[in-house]
């Protein structure tokens, strides 16, 4: 890293506070998650039971929205690493976070299965696939086109507003789904089915004001992370221009 | 109109197609949910019934989701209105979008008091009141920074990018809470409340595959208009800089 670079680095714009902001509010989310299904929910278990259900809002809020969250405005971050290791941290985060969904969605199918629940039925379920299934396309896409060093730079070029725009469409898909599947969790459980005797949701008891208030803060999170990509000063203009250099040759 | 600013605007760059499918995907989803309250659920009225409850998701849908989403991609259509009529038709679509929103919020409320069921209990109800609280603000900020005259060009020219920064992040809000409540009305209806006695949501009858198929709509919708907003080049350059000028004086 050369002392041009982080001179250049250190003149970037996004305020330290507004992406600790976004940090702060990711890492809330997964606490909060895990006290729902740790806590309210009666903690975890891989035996077909609702124990094992409660992997699921768990791993998917870690996963599509916090981790992926995390990997879209990392280049954003005024980081000193160079351009190498800030395009494996986000492979890397994103790989983190396809494995933790897949295992995520396995929890809810074998809950099903268990239980002889049809899968994909809801609406929040059908969005769901959709958006783990375009996830995971993205990532191999990705992987293909922005690691590997095969791929001829016109491709790359071609693909990379794509790249971003499919980005940031999966990770809207993600609130979407998140958000539904909160809101689905409670009106199943809370309203006396899946084996709970609980207030109902309209009393609105202290698990619904946590997982509504949880559901809340996906949406913060998912709108401070919106705005740190949108806004075009916090762009890192190194790698604004990286289409036309090779990738996997240029580890620094 | 000039014929200097006619050939200007005929050289913008949103495909027609593309703007006839926004325009397309947002009648469809009108038409679709209109047919799930008016077929599916009965048809309306505004006794209190559930026939009252059925306007909600036809206007929250027609309200916060199409005339909203075709308002914000008013600017990149090449229209050959001068730039006030542009932000008239702005101004107007989301006016009417704002009274059926408020319309369609007190179908829910009244239905909720004429049966006893509690108010602003459910995650979606929480992102819904927030989305349309958020939107009113939004419009009448609009109308007193950008359509009267008196707002100072200074403060004007500061409140731009946070308007059209707003104006898509509550248009996600809208997207976020259309598809929770979607997936809220079949599970509650369909598994056997609010007085319905048709197949459950799990068996995916021919109610759940049209209104699953309208949040999908739904979603396909503002990602096509998010896409539209999104795109530098469909920028129209007489928009871009119009803070520097005055509004309700340049009417051509």
């Amino acid at each position: 890293m050369s002392i041009e670079c982080l001179e250049h680095k250190s003149k970037m714009r996004l305020p330290v506070s507004f992406y600790l902001l976004s940090v702060w509010l990711g890492f809330l989310c997964v606490i909060i998650v895990f006290l729902w299904s740790g806590t309210w929910r009666g903690g975890f278990a891989w035996d077909g039971s609702f124990l094992q259900f409660n992997w699921h809002p768990v791993l998917m809020v870690t996963s599509l929205v916090v981790l992926y969250g995390n990997a879209i405005v990392l280049y954003r971050v005024p980081l000193t690493w160079s351009r190498w290791w800030c395009k494996l941290a986000h492979a890397g985060l994103l790989f983190m976070a396809v494995v933790l969904a897949v295992v995520g969605l396995c929890a809810a199918f074998d809950f099903h299965s268990a239980n002889n629940i049809p899968h994909l039925y809801s609406l929040h379920s059908w969005t769901g696939i959709s958006t783990v299934a375009l996830f995971t396309l993205q990532w191999f896409v990705g992987l293909c086109a922005f690691l590997l060093p095969w791929t001829p730079l016109a491709i790359r070029a071609r693909l990379k507003p794509l790249h971003i725009w499919m980005g940031m469409a999966i990770f809207i898909l993600s609130l979407i789904t998140s958000l539904s599947g909160i809101n689905e969790k409670l009106l199943l459980t809370l309203n006396g089915r899946n084996g709970s005797n609980t207030e109902p949701y309209t009393a609105l008891p202290a698990e619904a004001l946590l997982a509504n208030s949880l559901g809340v803060l996906v949406v913060v999170f998912g709108l401070v992370v919106l705005k740190i990509l949108s806004n075009p000063k916090w762009k890192n203009p190194e790698f604004e221009n990286e289409t036309d250099r090779p990738l996997l040759t240029d580890a620094r």
